[in-house]
């Protein structure tokens, strides 16, 4: 049984290998036959499972031998996570090219953006809010991480029970919030540089390590960091993105907790805040699997998270982030140039307009409201995630340092992650890329196939138009996101049901599959509410 | 198939549910079936996994809604593994006699122990050192332990990396340890109490938190605290049984990494320790299983750690000691009144005779030597698991603690616990046990059976002679014993090799099935070694 379905999940993939497109009148078909299986609760449901599995299955699964304790096996090095875990044990890879000259490979062109198909910019800024929450290694001490290894909303919810408390209101189940113009936002943090010691509102002292927080205050414009909120992480303030999602959540923690004091009036507080976190990290869940990796996968396959799916399957396994999940996030590649044109345009840093920013901005949040600026995201494509097309601002803040983070792990090499996840190593740079001017780079910084290094990899394979990566980085990232997304002990079997969540929040958890929807609900005018992963210039 | 397995393994187990005893004619079999089988590698190798997983699949596998954290599903209580575990919910119990009525249902008529029938004394200390390394409730925060939710040996490696750091020699991957009288045991401890501050020397400070240390200093007679050993656990020194058990195993931890360094002479200290550290746990775990747990099921069945058994399962899930399993591990019935007779005569604990005590007591094994304790434990028989059968030194100190966290737990009842794990509940007391004093006893205190405290009834259940205890209590520790003891990340797939432990360790891992190796490979005369399990008073 498990045999033939191996095989039959094995089909499935082989379909995925190849990088070259779908048959014509496959491609044409299949946006309808999506649809059809969309509107068919139990095909819908049958087809997502072989989906998920398709990818679930593509490598072996946890535990690893390895992680980034040691290069050999080790107790620790099974146990403790705060270090990253791994995929593959380390290689000293040789002839390999000068860092920079990799870095440069992501270099995009002045004012020449390579633009994705049909993603959405509001794509771009959930990717990082996301996945910013759990791929956390450390920037000080290489092979550390601080991440809880769940997907548990500690964007709003901070890292800790300890730190959850300094945000809780400690009524009704409530975050702690303010009303700035009739519009709820958190709590402002109000950090403030004393001699050289970082010091916050007294309410959130010990919210986050000063080390980890200093410098983002650092980078914020001073006359701002008054309007920096207290939020979970610590870099929850650093673009629009993290202060428009943080909010957005926040807003629906603090709507369902009102729901549920009303429909179950003798909770307390404890009862009526943990419910609804229950609840809020089971949203997400379902918005990540049902909305974001939805866009992710070919027109819009119809995902579904499909309830105990992990019960029976032998990737139900202890979560741990690796380094390889932390590093083929990196998607620097969708920050696009610009988000929308005349005197709305926004650019992600341009010291001369700093009203005008994506990053360290929350003054434009508060000034135009979610709505405004979530909407104008979902109208803007974002970049093509490739090499060759990283902004210049990000080049050396973020580029730089993953290179040497990937440099520092000594990963194997792209072929050998196309082997251990279940695809044929490639013969040729023409078999990676049709891209000329991609092949021609980087045949002149390795000498052949075999050296070349993972994460360039997969960031110059070619892939379809309705595809928005290669085939190598699609394995690893779904392979990686399933199997710990769907492992959140709130999906299993004894959990999942109305006494975790309450009957009303089952009700919104059934009913919820989309940012739009839970955009909608908690906002003013909701019928001009327009929040889409699937990029529409003439979205409403 | 799933289903067929499960009405398989349901078959299985049903024949576990009575408490008679099965038909003369098959027990005066199955003693040579199953020695027939053990000789039979392949045929072990099935019934072992059947075995196993007839237990492992008693009960709904993990993760659990509910664990100390709270009496209602939260995200602390799901993923905090500070927080003990539970498989129930926690119910209020009716209708419950007072507690000192309860604790004196355990409590030993004097110089009336009852002798288990060929369970030995060693048996006992070995429950006793494995249980306390991961069974770690804490005494001062309720709902709260210290475990590391696994068997890592911290025994003898202490409860962290830092902790582990102390009692590393620094040198060919070997612990720290001393020859006394050319016998080798780990370093002195040297506590002190300076005014009101307990002090250690300074190489093992830190390796015990005071307050948990502090206890077991007052309790050691203070003129033989220098002889207090620095081990993992901080109650390392309080039975004799802790100490020898710790020395068996620190011997071999050394003999492995000597032996890894002839093998592996460019290996450094690191490698060494951490390669021997991975042996020795699964020695551990195969002693547990091939040897103690063998012991425990009926005609010593030649149970097999089958390789990656936990690999297809649905139970292979995170590892969480719940609340159950550290209370229905506290076999005190099981210690008997003394060990040997004339000169060697141990007691439990007589003050007026401290050199005989079998706590607080290194002096004596010094004295005497590993060798000759073990074999004197394993020719004399423990005391049999049940009710009226706790020695009196253990009623105050043991008993009457346990009973009241089982009350403080809220646990629900006996029979709501035999549904749980797939028996049937019982109608009458009648059907709990044939001991008319027992039943006398439990009758004037429960008004029916539905009423009576798991707890209670899981001693009080009868159960034949080739068992050594109930249904129930069989049932449940053999639930959390294999479910978290084959999940042990050293024995998956993709770890269990030789990468892992080194050919010379998977060849020591081959070989080793019984403590009776592991001792008699530590002794300068072999030949004379004799550990049981099993009690034959004539042994050699």
């Amino acid at each position: 049984m498990f045999v033939l379905r191996m095989f039959l999940l094995r089909q499935v993939r082989k379909s995925d290998q190849r990088s070259k497109p779908l048959p014509g009148y496959l491609i044409r078909r299949l946006p309808g036959i999506f649809e059809f299986l969309g509107r068919k609760p139990r095909l819908r449901r049958a087809a997502s499972r072989l989906f998920i599995n398709s990818f679930a299955y593509a490598t072996s699964p946890r535990p690893r031998p390895f992680s980034m304790a040691s290069d050999y096996t080790t107790w620790p090095g099974l146990t403790d996570r705060r270090f990253t875990g791994r995929h593959l044990p380390p290689v000293n890879q040789r002839h390999l090219p000068a860092e920079e000259d990799v870095v440069n490979l992501y270099r995009r062109p002045k004012d020449k953006e390579t633009k994705s198909t049909d993603t959405s910019a509001l794509f771009t800024f959930f990717a990082q809010w996301f996945t910013d929450s759990f791929l956390r290694s450390s920037r000080h001490e290489p092979g550390r991480n601080s991440s809880n290894h769940e997907i548990d909303l500690c964007q709003i919810y901070g890292l800790s029970a300890a730190k959850t408390e300094k945000l809780r209101s400690g009524q009704g189940g409530r975050l702690k919030s303010q009303l700035i113009d009739g519009e709820e936002y958190p709590m402002f943090l109000e950090p403030k540089i004393v001699g050289d010691e970082l010091v916050v509102n007294e309410d959130f002292k010990g919210l986050h390590r000063e080390s980890s927080l200093r410098p983002f205050v650092d980078a914020y414009p001073e006359d701002q960091r008054r309007l920096m909120f207290a939020v979970g992480l610590e870099y929850g303030n650093s673009t629009i993105g993290h202060t428009i999602l943080n909010t957005v959540f926040l807003r629906e923690h603090n709507r369902v907790a009102d729901l549920l004091k009303v429909n179950y009036p003798d909770w307390h507080d404890e009862r009526l805040f943990q419910t609804t976190r229950n609840v809020m990290i089971v949203l997400l869940l379902k918005l990540v699997v049902e909305d974001y990796i939805k866009h992710i996968a070919p027109f819009d396959f119809p995902l579904e998270v499909v309830p105990f799916i992990a019960e029976a399957e032998r990737w139900n396994r202890s979560n741990w982030m690796s380094i390889e999940f932390d590093l083929l996030y990196r998607w620097h590649s969708l920050v696009p140039d610009h988000i929308g044109e005349g005197a709305d345009r926004l650019t992600l840093y341009d010291p001369d307009k700093p009203d005008k920013n994506l990053v360290n901005n929350n003054k434009l949040v508060i000034s135009r409201g979610i709505e405004n600026l979530v909407a104008q995201m979902s109208r803007e494509r974002a970049g093509r995630i490739g090499l060759l097309n990283t902004p210049e601002f990000l080049i050396g803040v973020a580029e730089a340092p993953t290179v040497r983070r990937m440099r520092a792990a000594c990963l194997d090499s792209f072929n050998a992650y196309r082997k251990a996840f279940g695809l044929k190593p490639l013969t040729s740079f023409e078999q990676l890329t049709t891209n000329t001017e991609v092949r021609r780079r980087l045949e002149q910084h390795y000498r052949d196939i075999d050296d070349l290094e993972w994460y360039v990899g997969i960031f110059a394979e070619d892939y379809p138009d309705y595809r928005m990566m290669g085939p190598l980085m699609t394995t690893m990232v779904a392979y990686d996101a399933f199997t710990q997304a769907l492992t959140n002990p709130l999906l299993a079997r004894n959990v999942f049901n109305k006494n975790t969540f309450a009957e009303v929040g089952m009700d919104i958890i059934t009913d919820t599959h989309s940012l739009q929807q839970m955009i909608a609900r908690n906002s003013k005018s909701p019928g001009d509410v327009y929040a889409s992963f699937r990029c529409d210039p003439g979205g409403k």
